[in-house]
């Protein structure tokens, strides 16, 4: 397959490396082009343009930060698909603008898929991200599928267009406020001067048990702000979430506390920490308090 | 070993038939007298009073609703403890109360310790109950650890009295976020559209994965309120975890958030519930919305 790769940071890199590695030719195009050029060495050709990238590709895979990013990357190729392209989208952005770039695309003969992925930069290097798709068609979806088993080990077809970005942002749902349990837990537990790992060795594997407490709990303890996940983003992906939550009538109260939580973060400093750094946050406020 | 046990509802009884089972001789109190009945068939000597039940014990158990039930007990059986008996508190009450307690009870030559659990019904039941403790002295946990391996799986010893509520209740803190996080994020999925199981399935090996999302993920979509645990105690656990949190000055928004979050719960008829029918308040608000 001639596959086109749009966008080639932390997590675009490693992905586009992985489908090289399985013998696909990819053009690739990165607005910062130094971070493409990495990518020739392992046999990508790089395009100087999204367009010239897109241009007669059976597949393009957009993976860049935000709304207006990908809609911008649309923009450009759009004029120049060639019909039957599949465009598969795998930046988190919001569901309402999927279902319009899909409408547009259908106009011009092409299918589009949306399939942000969970897992992080060491997803992304081992293939083990978790892709969850929504897709103009399923045939569009099952077309594409060996590349998307080549990035990712649970990959769920939800819906239609939009239903795989409503599925990635109730995953985030659930991690901010995980998250935030894991860090109430330890700033109590540490307050009244109890060893917090060993805290959260002893709760660990009951009721409490989360893929946040055990992996960032002890970064929390350890006031190790190292980004797995920037704030920074999961802060755009909390007002993605509270735009989706206003469009379908649903009231999320602990993700409008958790919007604060990371707001406050940020305003401390700690924007472009990892996720994990709201905890620092919530000791400012108790020694506000 | 001489044993008292006092209380013998829907966690105790099951634990005092454990230590029963490994050949323990047990005397077992409880105010509703016909609780305890039922364990005259597997040899526990019915007391007529907690004092009664804890005259000449070696180890006296407590596993009853809240702090004035337990200080009730110590208050009944303080006068009658012999010396160098262990009293070990399983019920989850405010740390404060447990060091005025220890203190109380070192006066008369008894050893205490906190021993709250996690795990529910069925943890008591199979021997898999998480046990926190805080202990006068370490030799008195010691002397009690046999015992309580017998009701649990993973016995952490965490400090002086009090450690093990506070253990206990940060335990919580972490149990009620990630609830509300599963809860949030299967609103989102429902009211876009989705199906609420399949989403569950996507995310739920990453990194929002938690013990809610997977047990009580499933009840929330079938609206199955039956209570594993009740929404009325976990009010009780979040009053703790306020109180214990103003001692020693951190702030917990989140947890300030869940304790309203179960009010209302509770006030639209789901006291009796499982902690799940959280779920249920959330929709309320969105329908209000």
């Amino acid at each position: 397959m001639d596959i086109a790769w749009i966008g080639t940071g932390i997590m675009g890199a490693p992905m586009a490396r992985r489908l090289m590695g399985a013998g696909h030719r990819l053009r690739v195009f990165n607005r910062s082009i130094e971070k493409a050029r990495a990518l020739q060495a392992d046999g990508a050709r790089l395009a100087s343009s999204a367009a010239e990238a897109a241009t007669d590709a059976d597949a393009v895979f957009i993976m860049v930060p935000d709304t207006p990013d990908v809609e911008a990357v649309v923009g450009q190729i759009g004029p120049v698909l060639r019909s039957g392209a599949v465009v598969v989208n795998m930046s988190t952005v919001a569901p309402a603008a999927e279902r319009r770039i899909a409408a547009y695309l259908a106009e011009r003969g092409a299918d589009y898929l949306d399939a942000p992925v969970s897992g992080g930069d060491v997803g992304a290097q081992e293939g083990t991200l978790a892709i969850m798709v929504g897709a103009s068609r399923p045939e569009a979806f099952e077309r594409v599928r060996p590349l998307l088993e080549l990035l990712g080990k649970r990959i769920t077809l939800m819906g239609e267009v939009g239903a795989g970005q409503i599925t990635k942002l109730a995953n985030q749902v659930a991690v901010v406020l995980a998250l935030e349990g894991a860090a109430e837990a330890i700033a109590l537990a540490r307050a009244a001067g109890l060893n917090p790992a060993r805290m959260v060795e002893a709760i660990g594997s009951g009721a409490a048990a989360s893929w946040q407490l055990a992996n960032l709990g002890p970064k929390i303890i350890a006031a190790d702000y190292q980004p797995g996940f920037f704030i920074k983003l999961m802060r755009k992906d909390l007002r993605l979430v509270a735009g989706a939550a206003l469009e379908s009538g649903v009231a999320l109260p602990g993700v409008a506390m958790m919007a604060s939580m990371f707001n406050a973060a940020a305003a401390v400093g700690h924007d472009l920490d990892g996720t994990q750094a709201v905890a620092a946050a919530l000791e400012r406020i108790s020694r506000a308090a």
